[in-house]
């Protein structure tokens, strides 16, 4: 193995800062009392003020109000709950949702199992770079419709959404708009107070957080029911013990997030993606060029399979990608290149670069370097034809 | 404030063992990656093996198999999803189950919301001790029962059901069986190789573990409905990235518990019941003398308000509980106490105290003497008649 490891794979945005578990350490060791034994309990009311204080972090994040914030376990609890509990609040009004084809696996399969109970769902279909049809989307929505899922950015190849038109074109029709911005939650801009959004799914493992913690935006007036039965924590929204270490280390993740810091991601991922596309020949850019995510990047080098790549990159200390993070282990196909119009062998051949605080430029030659070889090699004993 | 304060309410458990911290440590900070990136990525194969060692942790504790652990956030999810997924597992099957009527508020919530999805739900009462009565359970138990769930221990009154009694009887008539554990693991021996359990919630933060993560037990062959949808994670019964962190700390602090610590917690629980009753007068040991869990003592203090003891504690540094961990913000009268033969006064003065592994003997005399003063002179003023 080399003596030094390049992460450009999810590890890279999973790996903790240390400031992070710092501000956590406190929480787990000496102001550990349970938040709701605020009554006649001081520590108790310490840590109420703790999570409380911790939930204005995470909701200033989102230009939202506090009360808006619901934490969970993560973005694939979030997602659960805002797609299963706002169809179990509006039962009555109508049994249809609408999600894009290319939705990551906590909205997709929410949808799927809804629709083994009885609900019709839309799966929206999206063009080549991955961007749903605002048109589509307005003739889809009916009188039925309850809830509109479509992500902020896609989980492999980063293209964002148009969230504020989508919001719009669903407040018009009179249906509930959620959106999952896992991937875009203090690496772009969002604020609540401007976009018409109800309902939203953020993590904090995403951008060097802890795991296991996440949150839901719910604008408030937001029908929803309880789908965690148990106490009356998170509003009464969510029930089960408080993690104050897990909320603690969230809110520090999202103050360590600067401009600056997406702006250095970015000029990484521009030089990888400029590099990459000159020094190996039959390549192409997954996702839109400019509207994208800072931190991801999506190539496809055709006639070679995505796997022998990560291994042979593997072996000289550089990890990525295949793939979405949930699924590469079943080898199926990638239904997000599916999605955009890629065949399998597309989808085989892409590789994903997921960028973090601890990737730096000097790394780029090096993968770019490590690429060109190990594709040129590849290519070398394919037995797929130029 | 005092200058020590004594911890003998939840807050006593929860704190994290400074040894869990240390072995999770690593696992926030230099081996980060994702278990399913396990193809082709070296630190994603590490991160899948560490995650089944801390499993294989886990399922020791309860004598199961590591292929029958679930991982989840905790009590709340795994009692949520042992309700539901197996309700809708077996939906064809039947529409009734059974719980008992104290059951910690996870497990009854969850039947509740069942209740109001069309399922029947029998809530069985108990005796004054806080038991079961089998002739009642094999009674309520029909044709339609799908499920049980009856928890060993009490949350707030320790009483322990006799489950291997209770599982036998489901068994025999056609039943599956969940049993809440949540107050029993590691703090009684439990071995699922002997017991007739199908299904048991365990969760981290009752044994100075970390918070955010716990397990459901699911016997091998054991029809339960996925129902956190998303990836394939935990054997594709529950979705969302692995907390690996988590998993790893759960499965120290098992290790750290021994059979001589939860002796020596009795020793100290026997003797603050001992002294209390002698010291102050008109109160009753809520629960079973000696089959409780050793980590709990509730007394209720007659002619006193539970509240107003906790708050006079408080000030001199000793730190209790009132009703239960997550509903004592209602002020409602603990549906245990009431559930018990007790009427309100008696819940309202109802006192729990909840050990853990850094109390100590020393601390049962400050405890004793505080509690003999206010008591004391709260009913010096009370407008409750002797």
């Amino acid at each position: 193995m080399a003596e030094r490891i390049i992460y450009m794979d999810n590890a890279a945005s999973t790996r903790l800062d240390e400031r992070v578990l710092e501000a956590m350490r406190p929480y787990y060791l000496t102001t550990y009392a349970v938040a709701t034994s605020e009554f006649g309990h001081s520590m108790g009311i310490e840590a109420k003020e703790t999570l409380e204080a911790a939930k204005v972090g995470i909701a200033k994040g989102l230009g939202a109000g506090v009360e808006e914030i619901v934490l969970t376990s993560g973005d694939t609890e979030s997602s659960n709950f805002a797609l299963k509990g706002v169809t179990m609040a509006q039962a009555k009004k109508g049994k249809h949702i609408i999600v894009s084809k290319i939705e990551d696996f906590p909205v997709l399969n929410s949808a799927k199992a809804l629709e083994r109970t009885g609900l019709q769902v839309t799966y929206l279909p999206v063009d080549g770079h991955g961007f749903v049809d605002l048109g589509e989307l307005e003739k889809a929505i009916t009188r039925e419709t309850v809830l509109v899922s479509i992500h902020h950015a896609n989980q492999e190849i980063g293209t964002m959404q148009d969230i504020e038109a989508i919001g719009k074109i669903c407040h018009e029709r009179g249906t509930l708009f959620h959106t999952d911005c896992t991937h875009t939650f203090t690496r772009v801009p969002i604020d609540m107070g401007k976009l018409p959004v109800d309902l939203a799914t953020i993590t904090a493992h995403t951008i060097h957080g802890p795991k296991g913690i996440g949150a839901l935006y719910v604008r408030k007036g937001t029908p929803i029911s309880k789908w965690m039965d148990g106490g009356f924590q998170e509003n009464n929204l969510r029930a089960g013990l408080e993690n104050i270490p897990g909320a603690v280390g969230f809110a520090k993740a999202i103050e360590l997030v600067t401009a600056e810091e997406n702006e250095r991601i970015r000029a990484i991922r521009d030089a990888l993606i400029a590099k990459l596309l000159d020094a190996v020949p039959q390549t192409v850019l997954n996702g839109h060029r400019t509207k994208r995510i800072p931190q991801n990047a999506n190539i496809t080098f055709h006639r070679v399979e995505g796997e022998s790549i990560t291994l042979h990159l593997d072996m000289r200390g550089v990890e990525v990608s295949t793939g979405s993070a949930c699924f590469s282990r079943s080898l199926e196909a990638s239904h997000v290149i599916m999605g955009i119009g890629g065949n399998h062998e597309r989808a085989h051949g892409s590789i994903r670069y997921s960028l973090g605080r601890f990737n730096d430029i000097s790394e780029v030659d090096s993968v770019v370097e490590a690429m060109s070889d190990i594709v040129t090699r590849l290519r070398s004993i394919s037995p797929l034809k130029e």
